[in-house]
C-alpha cells in the first residue's frame, strides 16, 4: 500500500500569532517564515491582511521570501478582506486565499444576525470572488464543530461549485471527540459531490485538549491537510501541535501516512517560536519539552540504560534533540547513579555503590536534582578514594 | 441511563513530583494531599515508599491527614518494597498497595531477562503478598501499551484470582492511539474470567500528545478508573491531565460518565500545584493556562461580546476562574475595543469609536497588548472629550 501525504498548514504566524502577549513584528515573522519554510510545512498561513497595517506589510514581505511553501492569507467572508489578501499575496509564487465564514446555529443566529440561505450565498459570493484573484482558495466553515452535518454538506458541496480547493473544517471552539470529529469528516467524504477534487483540512482547538487526536481522526477518516502550530500556540487554549501530528504519522507507520517535514528541525524550530514569542512551552511539554526526554525515576533509568527503547518509542535525534537525559533525583536507582559517575570517570564496583547509595539518597532527598558535583562529593565523603588507595 | 462514575486516581505526588527539579518535601506534599482531597479525587498515590527514605515518611504523614480519598502506595513486585508500603500505609483509612510488573516483550526479555511464565509468578506472588496486609491490591502491567494481547489478559486473569481489586493497563511509553487503546481495554473486558468484579484502570503518558484522548478512550470502552496528575506533569512528557478528562467528561453529558471532582477548585489546585513544584503551565495550556478564556483576534471577541457561546464551550467560573478575558491587541475589532472603553467608563459613539480605531491599530501593531491606559491615552489623543465639550 502507497504511503498517503498530509498536507502540514502551518498557522504559527496567523492563528498562533493572536496570543496575548505573542505579537510579532515583520522582521521576526520572517525570520520564523524561513524557518518553516525550511522546516518542509506545504502551507504557511502568513497573516490576516485587512486586520492591520502591520499585518498586512508582513504577508507581503513573507510571499517575498518564501521558496517552496504556498503562503495563505485569511479573510473573512467579504470583498473587503479578499481584496487586501490578494494584494498582500501578490509576490507569493504559490499564493492561496483562505476565506470563509460561521456556519453553526450559534455564529449564524448570534454572530451574524443571519439564515443559512444566506449564509450560503455570502460563501459563495467570498469564494468565487477569491478565485477571481487566485487559482487556490481554502473555504473555512468557521464552528464546523457544532455545525449541523447536513447544512456543512450543503455549504461545503456549493463552495466547491464555486471554485474551492480546498475545504477546512474547523472545530474552532475545541469541544469535539475524536470519534465524533472523526465521522463529520466521514460523513463529507459521502455525502458531497466533488469532494473528491478537493483536499479536506482539520483545523482543532485545544480547548479539553484533544486537539491533536482530532486531527489524527480527521486523516483517518480521509482529511489530507492538517492545520497546526508550532508548539500548539494559538487562541485560548491553543491549535493542534504541529510537533506532536508530525511525529504520531512518523511512529506509527502502519498508518501509511506521511509528510514533508524534516523532522529534525523540529526542536530548533521550536525553540526559535518560543524566544521570538516569549511564551515557553512548559517543561513535559510533549516531543520538544525539555523533559520530553528525560528519564528520573529510578525504574524508567534503570531501564533505559539497559535498552533504550524500554522507555523510549522516539529517538530524541529524530527531532533534533542530542541525547536522552538520566536526571538524578531521589527517585533514581543505584543503576542509574553508576551511569552518571561513569560519565563523570568514576567507575563504581557493585560493593562500593552499595556504600554511596545510602548517602545519595540523604542527598537527594534534600535537593531537588543531584549534579555531577554533588556525586563527586558524596564519593569523596563516602571515602571509596581513600579505602582504594589504602587497599 | 444511569450516569456511570468514574474514579480519579491522583499521582501528583507520585508519578507527577519524578519530574527533574519537582521535588517536594514532606510539608508541600501535605498541603497538596489536603487540597486533593479537598477537590474530590478518589485515590491519592502518595508515593513510593522503598524508594527513599523521604518518601516513606511523607507516606506516612499523608495516610494521617487524608479524610476521604483512598491512599495508595507504589512497589514492584518484590516483599521488600510491599513490606515499606504496609508499613507507610498503617494510619491510612482507606489504603490501597499498587504493586506490578513489566509485561510488554522488551521489558520481559531487556529489564528482567525473564520469561513470561516467570513474570507471571512473580506477579501473583506479589499480589497475594499485598493482599497479607490490605485488601485494596492495584496491580500494574507495566508497558501493557505494548503488550500482546492475549499475554496481558492472561496475566490479568492470575492476579485477579490472587485478589487484585484494580487492574492498571499502563501505556507507559505514550506510543498508544486511541483506538488501539480503546481496543486493548475492550479486549480485556471480553476476554478476561473475573474482570466483571475489578475496575480496569487507565494511565497514559503524553509522549506524542495522546493521554487525554487514549484515557476517554479506555474509559468509553469499559475502564473507570483514570490515573492523572493536576497540569498533566510526570515522566517525560508527563501523564493525563486530570483538569482535562474531568472536563470532557462533564461537558459532554450524552458520555453518562462523571467524577466526584469539585470542578470549582481545579484552577486553584493548578495555581497551588505550579508554585510548590516550581514548574508552570504554558498560558495555552487547556483548561487551567493563563489563556484558557482569553479571547484575542477580533472575530472572536466580537462573538464572545454578543453571545458567550459563539467561542466558549465552558463556563470560566465551573473551572474557578473569575471571568473570560477581552485582550487587546493587533487582532481586536471596533466590538472589543468598545467593549473595554466601556469598561473604564468611557461610552464610545458609532462616530467615535471609527474616529480612535485607527490610532488603536496604530498602537497595537507597536505593542503586544494595549491596556486600560493606553485606552486612555488614544481616546486623550483623538481629541473626543475636547470635541464633546465643545459640542
Amino acid at each position: 500500500m502507497s504511503t498517503n501525504k498530509v498536507q502540514i498548514f502551518d498557522t504559527t504566524l496567523r492563528d498562533g500569532e493572536q496570543v496575548p502577549g505573542c505579537k510579532l513584528n515583520t522582521k521576526e515573522k520572517l525570520i520564523i517564515a524561513e524557518q518553516l519554510d525550511l522546516l518542509g510545512v506545504d502551507v504557511i498561513e502568513a497573516g490576516f491582511p485587512a486586520s492591520s497595517p502591520g499585518d498586512f506589510i508582513s504577508v507581503v514581505e513573507i510571499s517575498k521570501i518564501v521558496k517552496n511553501a504556498t503562503v495563505c492569507a485569511l479573510t473573512r467572508a467579504n470583498k473587503h478582506d479578499i481584496q487586501a489578501a490578494a494584494e498582500a499575496l501578490k509576490y507569493a509564487v504559490k499564493p492561496r486565499i483562505h476565506t470563509g465564514i460561521g456556519t453553526s446555529e450559534s455564529h449564524i443566529k448570534f454572530k451574524f444576525k443571519s439564515t443559512p440561505k444566506k449564509i450560503i450565498e455570502r460563501a459563495k459570493e467570498a469564494v468565487s470572488y477569491a478565485k477571481t484573484f487566485v487559482d487556490d482558495v481554502e473555504f473555512y466553515a468557521e464552528d464546523a464543530g457544532r455545525t449541523d452535518n447536513k447544512f456543512l454538506a450543503q455549504i461545503c458541496e456549493e463552495v466547491i461549485k464555486s471554485g474551492a480547493t480546498v475545504l477546512n473544517i474547523p472545530d474552532t471552539t475545541g469541544y469535539c471527540l475524536p470519534e465524533e470529529y472523526g465521522a463529520k469528516i466521514k460523513y463529507l467524504k459521502d455525502h458531497v459531490k466533488g469532494i473528491e477534487n478537493v483536499t479536506i483540512s482539520c483545523h482543532c482547538h485545544n480547548d479539553l485538549g484533544m486537539a491533536t487526536a482530532n486531527s489524527i481522526a480527521g486523516i483517518k477518516n480521509g482529511a489530507r491537510q492538517i492545520e497546526c502550530t508550532i508548539n500548539g500556540i494559538g487562541e485560548r487554549a491553543g491549535n493542534t501541535a504541529l510537533e506532536e501530528v508530525v511525529m504520531i504519522m512518523k511512529q506509527h507507520p502502519y498508518l501509511n501516512l506521511d509528510t514533508n517535514i524534516n523532522t529534525q528541525l523540529l526542536y530548533s524550530t521550536s525553540q526559535m517560536v518560543q524566544q521570538h514569542m516569549g511564551i515557553n512551552v512548559q517543561p513535559n511539554k510533549a516531543v520538544v519539552g525539555e523533559n520530553a526526554f528525560a528519564h528520573s525515576s529510578g525504574i524508567h533509568q534503570d531501564g533505559v540504560i539497559k535498552n533504550r527503547e524500554t522507555y523510549e518509542i522516539m529517538n530524541p535525534e529524530d527531532v533534533g534533540v542530542d541525547k536522552t537525559s538520566i536526571i538524578l533525583t531521589a527517585r533514581s536507582g543505584r543503576a542509574a547513579l553508576a551511569y552518571r559517575a561513569k560519565n563523570i570517570g568514576i567507575d563504581l564496583t557493585k560493593m562500593e555503590l552499595d556504600e554511596v547509595y545510602p548517602e545519595f539518597l540523604r542527598c537527594a532527598d534534600k535537593k531537588k536534582e543531584v549534579g555531577d558535583s554533588d556525586i563527586q562529593k558524596i564519593i569523596n565523603f563516602s571515602k571509596i578514594y581513600s579505602n582504594r588507595i589504602a587497599s
